[in-house]
């Protein structure tokens, strides 16, 4: 009898929040973003409800205008590097973009946070959606949208490359004879590409499980490309089941025309759950949140993903302004859908300002309600399982404690961990070393 | 009453360990230099030792003739953040180099370990000696010995102007009226240099110890420039005290030519202490550890400076051969230092490479004695400090049981850390920020 389905439930841990006011709720330290103590505890407490794993989004790109949680923050690899040390079973994702970095570094790092957690460690391939961080990398302009998706997905093959420099039984360690390793099991990679050239091999082995699972979080046409093709799993955000289950068959659609079984590529909506004893205690906390939310701060955070666009230039009251191409080479898939939202529901830029300041999500709640919502949309084909934003305060233990034990009730979500690796977790194969398949496939 | 100059303690941590033989010691587990506990153990065990910092050594470029220490090892700035959150008091040291990173990531990967150890990160700016890592970083050829340094140095200009971007009032953090941070002490840096241009600022705030400590281990003209000029602290290797002198003596007084008193640089020879109960036990592990060296491993091992230079190409037992410029532009210092040995000497190529695969330091004693040779090195001007290597099997564990009570009795190393920052244990003043000194200045 085959086990049924299993969810599965990523926690991203971010400090301060993901609001502008989160900081000032007397349970966050103010300088949480930068306190590794408070992120172990939120990663601890991840694992204790058997999440699969935690996930540390990023940019690199602040102005004066940047909210709180985006101006002091630790570095992702470090951050996870640390937490490896503190935590035993769950995943460790981190983000870090293919646009300013070098394969050789990247493929280095990921694969010591890897042995360091004994093969738990994945990678968020971005390609930075701030045009002003290329000003941070000695270049004066980011690269055209397209060209930073074919940059990252060559970028990508080089460090899978890389990590199959050593063949898993490459080492040999025969104390008694000296063999330390066998030279026939170490490759060289020899990659010349258009942006890469790549010698290699790189100076760390395989780990125990394999290599570092990739993720992918761009919606935009050429992120989702780059997801079906070579993603173990896509990060999205969603209002509506119709949404999420619209992208879900189109990301499951093109990774079938990449010749990729559906359970290959796991998609992930990001949400925000707002859990309430009751109905109306939910509803109370959002209008809470929602109520602190200033008309100037919501025009500031309308303004980020257009890279710091300053929409205070514009009439309140008026339809929504025509930008023309502005945003399509920053975070496009957000810009593109502002537009299109904008124009569709013939909203205003104040009314486009407070609508995607304070969305009103599906996952607001008791915890029945939510464990229901959850349900819905993983049976109905809306998603492979669910990343919690952990930046309302308590978001992360209230679900812990409130919801995954109905979902584990309901045999949706594990009560132990299976296995050890972030792979296992996520019920992927062990992906069998190039050379070795190679070796296997000439008997 | 002032207190007596202190000694100052670092140790390498090196899996398994430092020659091609370590790994076959049965004591030393084969996968030592990708198992983070073994490295937490190490690091556990200098701290108790009370030793001011570990310290990562590292290179990237591997060949099939590399060591089995090169060849698969955990990455610096990973290993230190998970050592981080396993300690509490030690510095944490890691090798970077400058020739083939971005400034931004550097600095910020370095601050992020800063805060994760609350103020114990140092950084050991290198330049990368085997020119062969250049084809790992999308380039054809490495850069020049001396434009190597100059990347270095403006690179190095650049990561600290970073790590101001942040005064360290500039954090308000006043729930109560909202205000998270003062933006007159936020600043942009704008560098506009030859190498690169980085606009800042960077996203992480300074950490308990304003910086983290800059190292520097080159020891050619370029290299001791930049130390001299840059660094707070030099990591060196010397077979004798006049050497070690004439060293120590040089790089003071290019500091003083800068403006820098003598204890704004500690100059740190690196040593290989081989302990025994007695003299006799401890000659016998110094031959034992000599006599696994073949000849064709040694004369692999002096071809690894010259970027694994094949030296069975040449007659054994003829004069060192001539070898023109080869090696300056890879581990310059090293290559110049062997050519200049092996005439000076007079020695046939076989001499030489035994006599650098086999060096007979002062440091092989008992424990008294290696006490002593310390004592001598550090008060009469040819050493602040040392660097234990503790590839040799137990030789840290020997040397903080043994060596360390002794040189504590004498009053030269301390009983307890004062402090807890890495800075703190070296004695150097807290940085006071670029921006706020300027302020304090203009009144």
């Amino acid at each position: 009898m085959s086990k049924k389905r299993q969810l599965k439930l990523g926690a991203t841990l971010t400090g301060v929040g993901t609001s502008k006011y989160t900081w000032r709720n007397p349970e966050i330290p103010g300088d949480a973003s930068v306190d590794f103590d408070y992120y172990a505890a939120q990663a601890q407490q991840a694992e204790a409800g058997k999440f699969d794993f935690v996930f540390i989004v990023d940019s690199t790109y602040i102005t004066e205008q940047s909210a709180p949680h985006y101006l002091n923050r630790l570095e992702p690899l470090t951050l996870l590097s640390g937490l490896g040390a503190v935590t035993e079973k769950i995943g460790l994702v981190g983000t870090l973009t293919a646009s300013f970095t070098q394969p050789f570094t990247v493929a280095r790092q990921f694969a010591s946070l890897d042995h360091i957690s004994a093969g738990r460690a994945g990678w968020n391939v971005v390609t930075t959606g701030l045009e002003g961080a290329a000003r941070n990398y000695s270049k004066e302009k980011h690269y055209p949208h397209d060209e930073r998706y074919r940059i990252a997905e060559e970028h990508l093959e080089v460090v899978r490359g890389l990590w199959d420099s050593w063949e898993d039984d490459a080492h040999v360690r025969d104390k008694e004879t000296g063999v330390f390793f066998d030279p026939s099991k170490l490759h060289a990679l020899n990659h010349k590409g258009k942006y890469f050239s790549v010698q290699g091999p790189l100076n760390i082995a395989r780990s125990k499980q394999g290599q570092p699972v990739i993720f992918q979080a761009g919606g935009s046409e050429d992120g989702r490309n780059l997801a079906a093709k070579s993603a173990d799993a896509i990060f999205t955000g969603h209002e509506s089941i119709e949404e999420a289950k619209a992208f879900y068959q189109d990301i499951k659609k093109r990774a079938a025309a990449y010749g990729r079984a559906s359970e290959e590529i796991l998609v992930f909506p990001g949400i925000g759950p707002i859990i309430g004893r009751t109905a109306e205690e939910a509803e109370a906390k959002y209008q809470a949140i929602a109520g602190l939310v200033t008309l100037e701060d919501a025009l500031d955070q309308l303004g980020r993903p257009f890279t710091y666009h300053d929409f205070k230039q514009y009439p309140l009251d008026e339809p929504f302004p025509d930008l023309g191409d502005l945003g399509s080479n920053s975070y496009r898939s957000a810009t593109d859908r502002i537009k299109r939202i904008a124009k569709e529901e013939k909203l205003t830029l104040r009314q486009t300002a407070l609508r995607f300041a304070t969305p009103r999500s599906s996952f607001v709640g008791t915890p029945e309600k939510i464990a229901d919502t959850i349900e819905k949309w993983f049976e109905e084909g809306a998603a492979d399982g669910f990343i919690i934003h952990s930046g309302v305060p308590n978001a992360l233990k209230d679900f812990t404690e409130l919801v995954v034990p109905i979902l584990q009730e309901r045999g949706l979500f594990r009560q132990e961990y299976e296995g050890d690796t972030l792979r296992d977790h996520l019920g992927f194969e062990f992906p069998v070393n190039r050379y070795t398949k190679q070796r296997l496939a000439q008997g």
